[in-house]
């Protein structure tokens, strides 16, 4: 099955429907595709403070009602609880299920946020011909935990996790440019160069994701990641949540595109 | 007293001590000056989703911890409980009080937001030398009403009130470029030209501030404006709300140009 060209309201139907199990990337080309959190009422404002205060790491695409598993603004036919082809449920910060349809553990004391993925800004690096490691070595991007610590709200902190792109100086002046037009989907990178700086100390052991090759000439470029948020919700250990599983993403009505400031 | 080029600190020092009453258009030029909104905490995650639901006119500069008078991010040494000139009291949505010192009105359970105001952008534009014609003229930016409904969150909802600034086309066009630069205090314009498109029915009747000349050649250009989230927070009738009274602002340590994205 190709979904490539599909439309989001289409994708998410193949989805719920349980004929896609994969991860979403390349998925309805061009449209936002978001991370998840699921957390209860209680908890809602310190975590919508905590990616107000980080938003780099934390860009808010849409936060549901109380209750509600519709994401009015970013997808109004769209269910949270169904439409993502996999889920994880945490409970006091350990993982106690891995499941396609997560409408069991809903809850109408629960609120769920999408927080914006770099899909959206490297679809940009790629109109700009800018290679995109990961990509050609058709793996995970590779993420680190950093020495930047996040702005603390209430239960909510911890360190900012970092996605990494090699690439030439040129594309890197390039990529902060084009990167640059994107501040609510992480923006312009957070540092470049030696990874030491950031508390970085083995470039070739990503904590999350996969390594990729740096090649000679090249510097390494690191992006917020909106893995910040879950890693910082789940050191929490909050009584329940629901998220994403690693790559399998919430797909939205709104092109990425729309996203630039300008 | 001359406070143009002071530090923040020095100016919240001489507002705090009952030496400066006046608007604080021009103090400490540079840094951010922001309008605050203070609600009990009971209705501070809807109306935080509500500020970030309608970005381009309630742009958060810094939320303050429950009960804490200390914008920690934006003035660590500041208390936005006196060092504003000028607050006003509202309970039920009714103006009771206007007052120097807001801190008998302070509760343990209230939440104060900062949020930002287009003296930022405006400083951009005169680097620019784009004429700001209030400025000329001397009274207050003329705001209105629309019909642009804000997203609605919680108890929170209503129009968008917006700014008029009106200028020649030419730099109606930089000014577009210069504001896109600040999506975090208005960002670009919301609309230009003819004003009963977004239903304003007459350019010489602003509901707030003061009506300025439009020359023969100029087009009104709009920006969402910061009156928006105070407008929408008193039509919601809380039991009871402090913010400052208009162009009595509260002075950051934040630079304006810290805020640009690029």
């Amino acid at each position: 099955m190709n979904l490539t060209t599909v439309s989001p309201e289409e994708a998410r139907k193949q989805i719920r429907d349980g004929h896609w199990k994969q991860p979403t990337a390349g998925i309805a080309n061009g449209f936002i595709q978001a991370n998840l959190a699921v957390l209860p009422k209680e908890l809602a404002f310190d975590f919508l403070l905590f990616c107000q205060r980080n938003q780099k790491p934390c860009p808010i695409i849409d936060v549901t009602e109380v209750g509600s598993v519709i994401p009015k603004l970013a997808a109004p036919n769209g269910n949270i609880m169904t439409d993502i082809p996999k889920y994880r449920i945490y409970k006091h910060g350990e993982l106690v299920d891995e499941v396609q349809d997560a409408t069991g553990y809903w809850r109408t004391d629960m609120v769920g946020f999408l927080i914006g993925c770099s899909f959206t800004f490297e679809e940009a690096l790629l109109n700009n011909h800018i290679p995109i490691r990961h990509i050609e070595e058709n793996c995970n991007v590779p993420m680190y935990e950093t020495n930047i610590e996040c702005v603390k709200s209430g239960m909510f902190e911890g360190p900012m996790v970092v996605s990494m792109r090699p690439m030439k100086e040129a594309d890197a002046i390039r990529a902060i440019q084009v990167t640059s037009r994107f501040p609510s989907v992480h923006g312009a990178p957070v540092h470049l160069g030696n990874p030491e700086k950031i508390g970085i100390k083995d470039i070739n052991k990503p904590e999350f994701g996969d390594a990729v090759t740096i090649k000679d000439g090249e510097v390494p470029v690191f992006w917020a990641c909106g893995v910040t948020p879950q890693a910082v919700a789940m050191r929490a250990k909050p009584e329940i949540m629901i998220t994403h599983a690693p790559g399998h993403m919430f797909i939205t009505d709104v092109l990425n595109e729309q996203y630039a400031i300008m």
